[in-house]
């Protein structure tokens, strides 16, 4: 049984017609090519990727498992159309909450065609990408059962300053998340879900890690994806925090280079996490 | 007694009319501060580096120590002119083999203007500077008596592609530096220069650990140049290979961020001559 995915904060969203991602029950993510060379290079890195036995599994864990392409019937109504199958990362969480991190100052990469560079450029500036260093392309933040979800629009979180950026990383481990200005985060799930031994922070460190090492991969315009359940947390549950690296479609060789852009960015979200972790309360 | 320095291997060079750095017998470096706004930016930032107390004293031993501003016969003959009065990094080495490498993809900041910004992307561009990282600005090797100063046009060196560049690293560190592709080089000082606890990789690493926390300065076309004195590492003396921050006619306030740009250009340089360190005769 295909449906469209209850949880998704950024990117192309299916429904009313549109072709968009596709879930089932299994715990599978169906993701429709993208039309033009984005589609074909996606499905080109996830290939290349899952076989590569260059990566380390330590590492690999932080990539979605990738189950080959598949025909379905698309959400737009128009008929079958090829989709990556991938792990469903939000799979099994009730109330999953859910942070994009679009990683890198610069989203397009060195050999761009020049219209495709001065397009990119121009979103880049707009928004805090350049300051940054990364941008947040959506959230989610499950407050309670009388709250339920906050998701605030994404092109507003998109457009946000630095302060709203490193506000949104507050609120994203708060109990009451909320658009209204005079609401402070209160950062309670903090400990929990950044800090500690397995916490997202800890993730962070490994995979940036990684990326002073590897010269194999440039990561353009790929999202760092949080993921926590709160209910599960306050259930003492096992199941914690979880980062993936998500969408792919301007992956380039990296020819004997580290990915700078991707490693400098992801540098400064771990510094703003850090601050969060050391001191949630201000 | 001022004279024009026998070692500059990037920026303006005074000497046949032109107006450029000098340098005197006590060991400073005066730069004669650049016309435009660029001039009073760099005394602006020298100035408000040299009080601010935030800065620990063993990443401030990076930075050339700033003894103020001076009128100065200017070296182009015009009269009295502003200079910069900064420590001379190889005041009292005999045949200094230097590097400057300009660090950072992006040479331009978030704020600046269409057509600064686009000249500079063009450079960029056109150079290896945003497949690296950085780029290398110039560079000088001491051979031997016999062989003297190997010092290779400095637009070649500018717009050597990756792979030139990393070798350029390894004729750093070489007692037969040469032009000659077919002269393979012998990295024969690596580990007394690039290695060691006190060598250029020891305190990249320490310079890198500030960036991943500082948020104070972002450095835009800031160049790290790293100095040694060939002739005193084959006596045995004490005085070790440097690594010098210079040119800071564009840094601007960090407002709460890392400098990712020059972290992730950095860690890419870093990663290279880790990769020499670890496998010179390769």
């Amino acid at each position: 049984m295909l449906k469209v995915p209850d949880h998704q904060v950024a990117g192309h969203q299916a429904g009313g017609g549109k072709l968009g991602p596709l879930v089932d029950d299994s715990g599978h993510f169906y993701k429709p090519l993208q039309s033009d060379e984005r589609g074909s290079q996606e499905v080109a890195f996830y290939t290349a990727f899952s076989t590569d036995t260059r990566i380390p599994d330590h590492f690999r864990k932080f990539f979605p498992v990738f189950h080959g392409t598949k025909l379905l019937e698309a959400s737009d109504g128009s008929g079958l159309y090829p989709h990556l199958a991938l792990e469903d990362i939000v799979s099994g969480r009730t109330h999953p909450c859910i942070l994009d991190a679009k990683i890198g100052a610069r989203t397009w990469y060195p050999k761009a065609a020049e219209d495709y560079l001065q397009k990119c450029l121009k979103k880049d500036r707009e928004t805090a990408c350049l300051d940054l260093g990364f941008r947040i392309s959506g959230l989610q933040v499950y407050g309670n059962k009388l709250t339920g979800l906050w998701k605030p629009d994404r092109h507003v979180i998109q457009s946000g300053s630095v302060d709203n950026s490193k506000l949104a990383l507050r609120k994203f481990v708060s109990s009451n998340p909320s658009t209204d200005s005079d609401i402070k985060p209160d950062c309670s799930f903090t400990s929990t879900v950044y800090g500690g031994p397995d916490g997202i922070l800890a993730q962070l460190l490994v995979l940036k890690s990684w990326f002073e090492e590897q010269t194999f991969y440039h990561f353009y315009s790929c999202s760092v994806l949080m993921v926590y359940d709160k209910e599960s947390i306050l259930q003492g549950k096992n199941r914690g925090a979880q980062i993936k690296l998500v969408d792919f479609a301007h992956v380039i060789d990296g020819r004997g280079v580290i990915d700078h852009n991707f490693l400098g960015g992801l540098c400064s979200l771990i510094k703003m996490i850090t601050d969060i972790v050391t001191s949630p309360s201000t």
